[in-house]
């Protein structure tokens, strides 16, 4: 998906969400797990109750994996699922290694007739350089979406280290910008850090940021926009928890829509800042 | 597995090696793709012909992942079937996510009711801080492996990022070494930055560091046991290609002994150095 084709899309749905399915069996409704694949059939639920409202998705890896080969196939059942609708689809899967196992990683995620699975994004780690998230970029219209900021307690561990110039964080930012272009690279930068966004948008005026931590962690979606927003939007906003898991009854899709549709609302007013 | 039997089973095979099965159904012989399950004969093979020379083994999931579910098929009967002999395995993932999300990953890599694998340690990537890699060394005599410094190109875009007094890999090992203990807790340094690691050691005196980088990277041995050894050993030195590439023939499992036997009989000298 191209970068004209993601800003279409925020124009149409009036929306830069992305709902996270970080789908774990204990979590979603027990009438659920009578079916063959339960977390298919959650996850498929959720889409259908939401791609009108959500711009992109973004299956995370973890929970997936954690059911081992079951869990691949709910995961590959869900991007091809996912991939019948006009969605931005992104692997959170956070990979990074040396050259030659990156281009394996870049296989996994992005070449359909490998492993069934084809997402238009990938998240990756930047520590070990520039090899480790280069062979992402030589797939046509994908995209990589490296970690800057993230929004957990740890992002202070090592993410605000301190070089002569910059924090180790925008090091990253400022070396890794010229590795792809505003046309196959975004960042993740945590909402629970949203007043760090005016010197982020100094650096990458014009990145797309994916921005997890709105919800449950607490991030606050209008600081985000108060920051981060662009003349494009220049944002995908992620929810997962907050929305997913609303209700875990029967209504839970219903419910998941509800969430969902009170931020797009938020979201529309944003926008019309823009239009 | 525990760190006194770590090291004793360094004593009785006189081999601190491990063997990277980095397992790609292009580089593995020909006759072995009539096989229902290529990737686990030809892994089973090389297991089978060096299991008496090498303490470790490291399937890298790259190489898995990128064969989608039946490449996690492979996988996991890669290490059920590691399990039936006295050797560490690594899973070489490189993983780090925020906590609940690396609680996930820690059930892919050690819950063997989850999953069916129960690997006895996993590559964690340290950027995200320490609540993306604590939730790992909540399993008892499991071991993490932080990513202090690749062997690769892409280890000088940050690794070596200067801050006030000390380099961000450095960094890295003066306060992650704190979360866990020598009995939990390993470092990654690669071969290739071999002179780095008499000031690793200065840090991390008496952790065990997994090495990669021997053979096809270009790192040294000797270098590498000049600067790294301890009393008690104190490295495991990891070799993929070298080993499991050395013939493309149906003498692969034979040759890949012989190269396993020569590094072997290297580190056998080298360890009689402290015994």
């Amino acid at each position: 998906m191209t970068r004209k084709e993601i800003i279409e899309l925020i124009g149409n749905k009036k929306s830069f969400l992305c709902i996270g399915l970080d789908t774990d069996p204990n979590k979603i409704p027990k009438h659920l797990l009578n079916e063959q694949d339960p977390v298919f059939q959650f996850n498929k639920a959720i889409i259908d109750a939401t791609h009108d409202l959500a711009i992109a998705y973004k299956p995370n890896f973890a929970f997936y994996e954690s059911r081992g080969v079951h869990g691949w196939e709910s995961l590959t059942r869900t991007i091809q699922y996912l991939k019948s609708f006009n969605v931005f689809t992104i692997a959170d899967a956070k990979r990074g290694d040396i050259g030659n196992t990156s281009q394996q990683y870049a296989r996994a995620m992005f070449d359909e007739k490998s492993t069934g699975m084809d997402f238009d994004a990938v998240t990756v780690a930047p520590y070990m350089g520039e090899d480790s998230v280069k062979p992402f970029l030589s797939y046509p219209g994908k995209w990589i979406i490296v970690l800057a900021l993230t929004s957990n307690k740890g992002a202070f561990d090592f993410q605000f280290f301190q070089g002569e110039e910059h924090k180790l964080f925008e090091q990253v930012l400022c070396r890794s910008k010229n590795w792809g272009t505003i046309e196959n690279m975004m960042y993740v930068v945590g909402a629970t850090q949203a007043n760090m966004l005016a010197d982020i948008r100094k650096i990458v005026p014009d990145h797309f940021l994916l921005v997890p931590g709105i919800g449950a962690q607490g991030g606050s979606l209008r600081e985000v926009a108060k920051y981060g927003l662009t003349k494009d939007c220049g944002l995908i906003v992620n929810s997962s928890r907050g929305i997913i898991y609303a209700s875990s009854g029967e209504d839970f899709a219903e419910k998941a829509r509800a969430e969902a549709l009170k931020t797009q609302k938020e979201m529309e007013e944003i926008l019309s800042s823009i239009s």
